[in-house]
C-alpha cells in the first residue's frame, strides 16, 4: 500500500454496525445507514444484513449505484427537480422501494407529473427545518400544507415527515415533529414514519419519542470530530489516512505526503487537519493539496523521513469521496483493495 | 448537462494560457504550468503548444497520465521516497525529460540507488523553504550541502534550485535565490534552472531577477482566491460550478445542489465559498455534502426553485480533483464533455 491512502478497519467497522444496530433495535426504531460515509455497495449490504431497514442516500446516481449492488430499499432525502433527474427517478423506482423528500410546492408538482406519467406510485415525505437552517418547511403549518398537496396529487403517495435535526438540541426537534405530526392527524393525515438523523445525536435517540426511524452515516467509520466531541473514542475510529513523513525542514516541523487531496480542507468546528495516531499533540496546522504541515512544538514526537504514520481524519465523509480504492484491513489481518463505487456521484 | 457540473469556458481559457505564455515571453524566463489545476491533458498539450517548456506534477502518477498523452518535459516538485515509487520514477524517466527536487539527504541517497541501479541520471533540484513555511532547506548553506551531495551521488545530476514562494514578499524569495546561487557559485557549483512558482506572483515575475522558471497553475482557471486579491476579474475566471436552486425555505435563504462535493471546504482566506456569477452580495454561508445554503439578507436576489446558477470556486485547483469529467464550453458556444485524466491521483 502506498500512500497517501485510506484504510478501513473492519474489525472497527463490524464492531460499530453491530453497536448502533442493536441501540436502535432495542429501542424499537428503524434504522437507515446513510452510504455518503462510505460510498462503497458492500458495506451498506452489511448494515442492511445486520438488521438496517433500508439506506439512505442524497443522490440519484448514489442510489443506482446501490441498487445495482443489490440493495432492495432507499430513501433519497432530497428535492429531486428537472426531467432527467425526473426520468432516473422513475426508472430507478422499477428497481426498489424507493421513497424520496420535498419542502416545496415545485418539486412535488414535478414528481406527480413524472410518475402520473410512468403509471407508478411514489412515497414522499416532507422535509422540515427543525432547527439546522438548510432545507425544509418552517413551520407545522407549511408541513400541513405539503402533506395535503402530496395527498392529493396523482401519483404521489404521503409517507411522513423527515428532518435533518439540529445536533445540539434534540429535545426541541422533537417538540417540533411532535407538534407537527398532531397538526397533521388532527387533520386527518397519518405519518407512516417520522425519520430523523444524524451520528451526534444517535446515542440519544431514547430521549425522543416522536421519531419511527433514523438516518446516520459516520457512525460506521467515525472521525475526530465524533472523538473530540466526546462521542466515541480513538479506538472506535475505522478509516484512517495513512501518510509518510517527506520532509523535516526544522526541529519542530515535519511535512506529510497527505493534502487536502486526503483529508480534505473540511475543519467543521476544530482547530488543525486531524487527529495523528500516537502523537495527539502534533499539530496538522496548515494543508495544501498534496502537503501537510506538522507542528511538533508541543510533542516530543519527532519523526524520521521516510516514516508511515496514521490520521484520522476530522471528518470521515468527504474523505471517502476523494479514493477511487481503500483497503480493507479485515479482522484476520489481509488486505483488501475495495472500490469506492460511489465516489464522486453528485447527481 | 445536469448539475451539479463544472462548466469550463474555453474562450478564457485560451486568453488565460496565451496572456501568462506572453508574459514571461517578453521576459526571458521559461514557463511550466502545474497541472494540479486542470489535471487534462489536453490542456497540459495546449499550454506547451502556447510556449510553456514543460509542465509540474505534485506526484508521479499524476506524471503518468500526462507523459502518455504525449507531454516530453516533466519536473515533479516532490521528495519522492520508497521503493515502489522510486521503481515507477525509473520507469517515468525512460518515458520523457524529467527532474524532480530533494530537501533532505535521505531522499537523495534513495533517487541516486534507484537511478545508478537502472544506469540513468536523473536532474535534481534542491527545494528551498524562502518563507512559504512547507518543505526546503532553511538556508544557502544547507542548499549548498544538499546540491553538493547531488552532485557526488552517482545517476544524479545537480539542475539547480526551487522554491514554493511566499506569495506575499517576492523580494525577499529573489534575495533568498540570489544569495544561494552565490553561494553555490563561489563554490564552483553553477544552477541550470532557479524554479520559482505561483499566480499570485504571476505579474510580478518581471521584477525578480533570480528565477529562470516559473510554475504556476491556477491562471489557467483562476477562482474567487485572485478576483478578490484583484488580480484577474470575474470574467477571466474560467471555471464555474453550476448549481441548481432547490429549496427556498425562507425569504432571504435559498439552498442549491453544490455542496462540499463541489465546491470542496477551502476557503483559503475567504468569507463564504464561492462567487454567485450576477449575484455577488449573495453569500453561500455554508455547506454540507451535496447542499449549499446561501444567505440572501444583503442582495435584491430572489432566485426561483428550479433556477440554474453559476459559481466561481474559491480556490479552482481541488474542484478539479472531485469530478471525474468536465464540460468544455468551446469558443463556437458547443459543450464537450472532457474526462479529468489526472483527478484523483495523489501518489
Amino acid at each position: 500500500m502506498e500512500t497517501p491512502a485510506v484504510l478501513i478497519d473492519m474489525t472497527i467497522v463490524e464492531r460499530n454496525i453491530a453497536r448502533a444496530q442493536s441501540l436502535f433495535d432495542e429501542i424499537g426504531v428503524r434504522f437507515r445507514p446513510h452510504i455518503k460515509t462510505h460510498k462503497t455497495p458492500r458495506l451498506a449490504l452489511m448494515q442492511i444484513e445486520a438488521g438496517a431497514c433500508g439506506i439512505t442516500c442524497q443522490k440519484i446516481d448514489e442510489a443506482e449505484v446501490m441498487v445495482d449492488a443489490g440493495v432492495d430499499d432507499v430513501l433519497i432525502t432530497y428535492n429531486i427537480l428537472g426531467q432527467e433527474k425526473l426520468d432516473r427517478l422513475v426508472k430507478l423506482a422499477k428497481r426498489c422501494k424507493l421513497a424520496v423528500t420535498a419542502d416545496n410546492s415545485e418539486t412535488i408538482e414535478g414528481l406527480s407529473a413524472a410518475f402520473t406519467s410512468a403509471g407508478l406510485d411514489l412515497a414522499v415525505l416532507v422535509e422540515c427545518d427543525t432547527g439546522a437552517g438548510r432545507c425544509g418547511v418552517q413551520t407545522a403549518q407549511g408541513a400541513l400544507e405539503l402533506a395535503k398537496q402530496i395527498g392529493s396529487a396523482p401519483g404521489l403517495t404521503f409517507h411522513g415527515l423527515m428532518t435533518y435535526p439540529h445536533m445540539s438540541d434534540m429535545k426541541a426537534v422533537d417538540s417540533w415533529l411532535g407538534s407537527a405530526k398532531s397538526v397533521l392527524e388532527e387533520n386527518g393525515i397519518g405519518c407512516a414514519t417520522v425519520s430523523s438523523g444524524g451520528t451526534p445525536n444517535l446515542s440519544r435517540s431514547h430521549e425522543t419519542v416522536t421519531a419511527t426511524e433514523h438516518r446516520a452515516g459516520t457512525y460506521i467509520y467515525n472521525d475526530r470530530s465524533l472523538v473530540e466531541a466526546g462521542l466515541c473514542g480513538v479506538d472506535d475510529c475505522a478509516l484512517t489516512v495513512q501518510a509518510t513523513v517527506i520532509s523535516r525542514p526544522t526541529a519542530t516541523r515535519a511535512v506529510i505526503d497527505a493534502g487536502s487531496k486526503s483529508l480534505t480542507s473540511d475543519l467543521i468546528g476544530l482547530t488543525g487537519y486531524g487527529l495523528i495516531r500516537g502523537a495527539p499533540a502534533a499539530k496538522i496546522t496548515g494543508l495544501s493539496e498534496e502537503h501537510g504541515v506538522v507542528d511538533l512544538s508541543d510533542c516530543d514526537w519527532r519523526p524520521n523521513i521516510g516514516d508511515r504514520i496514521s490520521i484520522i481524519p476530522n471528518h470521515a465523509c468527504p474523505v471517502s469521496n476523494l479514493v477511487d480504492e481503500v483497503y480493507w484491513q479485515k479482522p484476520d489481518g489481509t488486505i483488501l483493495t475495495v472500490p469506492v463505487a460511489a465516489r464522486g456521484c453528485s447527481q
